[in-house]
């Protein structure tokens, strides 16, 4: 017996690890392991005998009824596709939704006769088919034999016999095989694998039985059919649009979406579910952890890719991603929102990119953001570290919500841009619009995440010397200042902020308040007394370049006179409330007479931003005092977003489906510099597939004009997108309306 | 200008990814970046001028108060750690809990005069401190400066100020850097970084204002204060123990608890909340996603890596974790739950390991567990997948639950051991157990999955030829068979399955049961007849090596005969219920009167099963079979938990504190052949840390004797735990009661 002796304490355990773990295998862990890819696929077998020879042994099964042709009638202008609402798709395959019939015919060797014939058709979806499971589905022509998917014969000549069959309103939601098996009293014969045999199987918010049902034909025109999008930015008081081309019809999108979920190793048992379907996607349309759809970057540094404010549209970047496998650089807020609206809408989920003006962000659903001055009112930019989004995008989907009690179904918000500081959460959502409006933020998911971008309060502290801080405004009103989503069927927009919030100081607001507080939404509860000095910042419309005067009201609402020592500061911000670089600073001493107004004029120059600018243009002005005769402080801010020049999009002519059509694309540069590096992307819905354009460079006050030929593919109202991008300049588009007749 | 012709569709964009996607910064996105580690830390200036000069100019700070020396009372016997439940750390630095004053001495120039002189204890965490996020606390001796940490004067002789300080009850948890700030009317003037001065903040279950406050002196002795654990495992009907040393006390083991979240990135500012802390610490116990601590494997292939029946204790398992930064190879249910236990009691969070006989497992928390029978009754392991593990383990930690509504705070399960298929969770809790037994299954974290894995049925399908099933047998009872853990302050076991589940058949069980459907949960709704045939296999306590006799009583409870074709298989099986291989297969068929019992015999050889066994050494004996005149079903399953050989642990003596003790383990190879590459693992809390001895070969039939000399270090009554391990033979336990007396 050997006998060695080991080191003793304090840690002699396990050899000294070399490299990274070694990988674990399911052995012992699973029986087999869990099918997650929908490309995995499993043939199944041609015969299965049944073991019970007759008396001269087993005869050739195709003695019995034998399959000679299945039509899947996949093609766009027939039936199943129309009825489906399927026909835009640009697939060579059948594509239907669940919960409703479809046909298909077979064609047999001889008449089928139901009472002597047994077939089924069967349906099967990844590598480890069970029935159990809804991964493998016979379904029969006649009632008899049961099966969550119906069946039955609406025809029959001759050889041809129709099969209407209806999947389950909950079943899985991807690309199945399908087999017609034969039974026959020693086995069962199949017909062979045949990819063109292929059917895709959809969400189908037109059933009432599925979790998507919507109840409204024009909600769903443009929540399931529309490719054409408009998101919001800018400001609340100065609203921007940009175009966007959803393209879900477009080839590759669909397998693009499906392939997503492989990626994430979604099991597919799960993949019915919209509530899963719709979380798993918000974790993998970004970057993080799992290699998603898109890599985020808000430095202003786009070098390796394509710079968020460039993209028109997600055709590119899903196809990109499917076809590289690698995150697609770079996205900011609505390019997630955008791309995840593809992915719901190709998948049949009624859904929307909505925008929220000034939106608490990167906190953890129960923190302030914080504003912090020095004893003399002026702001400390070195300890004010929180900010607030000029405007975030996000996505509501529509669902049943199955898992929460009665009334929290409908619009529900999913977040696929990643939320740094919430506890490593890069997924947020399915949380329902109801719950948040209601204060309900304890259920499932990230409630009471949304309800604080949407909630929060703006603390301002004076910090005293010794290191202690003193709240001495709190700004409960501008978080959440509108929540904006195009409207249906149009090309305006409509305010949904009250879907989200009742109206402010009304009794149901306190209650709302009041209730997410016991779900631990900690709101600042200090109330330091108004000041009696008010000061109002104008609403401007600048564009990028202009010189322009800000003018500054001080308002006097006392019977006595105020002097205000004002601190007036601007800098150019990022669209997240990242403060880029200071470009101007006042120190005026404001006397004004009681219940009088001051106007003080502050003169801004181009020549003074114009070198700090980053893509958004944004410009921050933040005035913050102390009233002498007081000690009151006092506090404005104000975001001013800065027009940039546009394109001209010019169509020739009115457009016909599949005749030539011209388009041009103008842009004068506006400076006196030079642009550098400059990209113009264009597409359209429906009309043109992306393409783009690279100038080197575009000297100051020079013009180009970019033409190009299309033919539309469909009938319609549509637009061509058009966005122009450089180091210098970004955040240029232009877009041009046009209709196509039949 | 240049002007260049781009390629044009499907997919123009962008640049061609060359390797992963340049890791981008938080420049734009985040003002600063978000402290993520405990171990980051920032210096804070040493002087603070306030910039206002008198008309001398500033003269030297040091001219007003001054520190001299400060005592943090940090000694064991001292009354901060004796106060604070502190004393048993193993750890040279203070340690307190907060909601709870502690003392300080400071040590001035000269007598302090509060009329006259300002100071505060200022605390810091982590790298960007800031007062509004609790990350910079200031702490003043007298009232009138408010803080959310309390100070006052205790007491004062000559130069020394003793300070009480009280955390406020909600602060974060970690390791703090201490301060003194004198306040001067030119500037501050700080004590210089002084590490013995740095101090462990905890929850405290002591004090009502801490969300894991438990009014139970005894509940907290068990759940924060003892490190000897015992964990149960086995089977329902006849439970084994494994002995653990949790040894939350050892040194190094409060650091590496500390690196753990450091190395999640959880952000400093969510690390006072214990729902975010254990459920980030859920996901960070298993090395997916995140490298975390653990590797599972359940293969029966240890070679890289200590087998998970091997360990003794969590001490080895952490500081190997903390100091080579790699996962530790291996865990299985009970290690993960072990080690979270440890990481739970070292911050302060009162917690226990509950083990669960009979736990759904891998399923997505609606699903079925099916078991596939064919035409003839028996079964077919081919389309049988699921699997049912005979045993799980997981937390329970204890502490309000302010997001959810009132009544679903008190004892939560979190669970480490990652979890196959539920939607890429990796992380499970915490969930209320309140609310698993009511069944509100719709709150935060994976409700619904704990109640699925204490709550699903088992289904028994027959399959048709044609590939039809149907639902022959429905056992409802079978899953979460009973629940147990470690009573308080005993040896004794202590079962909890009525905190999970109301009593079974009762009113209230069917009412909850309908409730969890109302949030999706599915249950099998069909109600196959019962047979009126009765299996039943008997309960047996067989050794390893053990030839045996299994007696099946087939139960007529009919007035007419009864035939069945019986299937009577047995197979060794991992604890996951995952079938390794089958050993033994009969096909019976029994003739029984008219209300009589038939009894049949099934020898079992050792030689059958021996070659086979993996490491739980588990035999599962299904039998189904048909009733030839009625066409029931009828089965029944068993599994049977071989015991294996225990190792003898002796102690020579009583035990004294710091008095050389000895204990010897002993073991003989009862079989005939020989056991090689053979490790021998003890230790013992407050007596022993991990050693470990390794034998190249135990011949069959010899025996070894292990004699350890140790060095009892505190008082009180504790265990010396020793395993066996080697790939022929695993989970053999030994353990030995000692006393220690002062």
């Amino acid at each position: 017996m050997s006998d060695q002796d080991a080191t003793p304490n304090p840690s002699p355990a396990p050899p000294a690890p070399t490299g990274p773990p070694p990988k674990v295998t399911s052995r012992g862990r699973t029986a087999v392991p869990v099918a997650s890819s929908n490309s995995d696929t499993t043939d199944i077998p041609e015969f299965e005998f049944f073991g019970v020879a007759g008396p001269r042994g087993i005869p050739p099964l195709t003695e019995f009824l034998d399959i000679f042709d299945v039509d899947m009638m996949r093609k766009p202008d027939e039936s199943n596709k129309m009825h489906h609402h399927t026909m835009l798709y640009n697939s060579d395959h059948l594509i239907v939704r669940r919960g409703q019939e479809f046909q298909i015919k077979i064609t047999f060797n001889r008449p089928y006769d139901s009472a002597q014939d047994k077939f089924a058709v069967e349906f099967v979806i990844g590598s480890s088919p069970q029935y159990s499971k809804g991964t493998y589905i016979p379904v029969f022509p006649t009632k008899e034999r049961q099966s969550s998917w119906e069946g039955r014969i609406t025809d029959k000549s001759d050889n041809v016999v129709t099969m209407g069959i209806t999947p389950a309103a909950n079943c899985i939601v991807g690309k199945y095989q399908m087999y017609i098996a034969v039974v026959t009293p020693f086995g069962i014969r199949r017909t062979k694998r045949d990819n063109s045999r292929n059917l895709y199987i959809l969400f189908n918010p037109w059933v009432a039985e599925d979790a998507v049902f919507l109840d409204d034909e024009q909600e769903r025109e443009e929540c399931v059919m529309t490719e054409m999008g408009i998101i919001y930015h800018g400001a609340h008081d100065d609203v921007s649009e940009r175009n966007w081309n959803y393209g879900q019809f477009n080839y590759g999108v669909l397998d693009a979406c499906l392939y997503i979920m492989d990626r994430s190793e979604m099991p597919i048992t799960n993949r019915g579910d919209p509530i899963k379907v719709t979380r798993k996607a918000s974790a993998m349309l970004n970057s993080h952890d799992e290699d998603g759809v898109l890599v985020g970057n808000w430095s202003g540094d786009y070098t390796y890719g394509v710079a968020p404010t460039s993209w028109t549209g997600s055709t590119d970047i899903l196809l990109s991603y499917a076809s590289a496998k690698m995150p697609v650089c770079y996205a900011q807020c609505w390019v997630y929102a955008a791309v995840f609206n593809t992915f719901l809408r190709c998948l049949g989920i009624p859904s929307r990119v909505v925008t929220n003006y000034f939106s608490a962000h990167d906190n953890n659903g129960n923190l302030k953001t914080d504003i912090i001055l020095d004893e003399n009112g002026r702001i400390d930019r070195d300890r004010t570290k929180d900010s607030v989004w000029n405007y975030h995008c996000w996505n509501e989907c529509y669902m049943t919500r199955p898992d929460l009690p009665t009334g929290f179904g409908g619009w529900q918000v999913v977040d696929a841009t990643p939320q740094e500081t919430s506890d490593g959460m890069y997924r947020c959502g399915p949380a329902s619009v109801q719950a948040i409006k209601h204060g309900q933020i304890c259920f499932p998911f990230d409630a009471a995440f949304v309800f604080a971008e949407v909630n929060s309060d703006v603390v301002f502290y004076s910090r005293r010397k010794e290191g202690t801080m003193e709240p001495v405004k709190v700004n409960r009103t501008h978080i959440g200042r509108m929540i904006l989503t195009k409207a249906v069927g149009g090309m305006t927009r409509r305010d949904i902020t009250d879907q989200y919030k009742f109206s402010e100081g009304s009794t149901e607001e306190r209650t709302v308040l009041e209730k997410a507080e016991e779900y631990g939404c900690k709101r600042e509860k200090s109330d330091p007394p108004l000041a009696d000095v008010d000061v109002v910042l104008p609403t401007l419309e600048i564009s990028v370049g202009d010189d322009f005067e800000l003018s500054l009201e001080f308002i006097n609402r006392s019977d006595q006179q105020r002097t205000i020592e004002a601190y007036i500061s601007g800098s150019v911000v990022y669209y997240t409330g990242v403060t880029s670089s200071d470009f101007l600073f006042r120190t005026p001493t404001v006397k004004i007479d009681p219940n009088k107004t001051v106007k003080e004029l502050v003169a801004v120059q181009s020549k003074n931003y114009m070198n700090h600018l980053v893509e958004q243009a944004n410009l921050h002005f933040i005035v913050t005092g102390k009233v002498k005769e007081t000690g009151q402080i006092v506090t404005v801010m104000k975001v001013i977003t800065l027009h940039n020049p546009k394109l001209i999009v010019e169509v020739s002519s009115e457009g016909k489906v599949n005749e030539e059509m011209i388009v041009s694309v103008q842009f004068t540069n506006p400076f006196t510099f030079s642009l550098e590096g400059v990209y113009i992307r264009m597409e359209g819905p429906g009309i043109m597939l992306p393409k783009y354009k690279y100038y080197g460079m575009i000297t100051g006050g020079s013009s180009l004009t970019w033409t190009e030929v299309f033919i539309p593919q469909r009938t319609g109202s549509t637009r061509l997108i058009a966005t122009l991008d450089c180091p210098a300049l970004r955040q240029v588009y232009g877009q041009a309306s046009v209709t196509i007749k039949p």
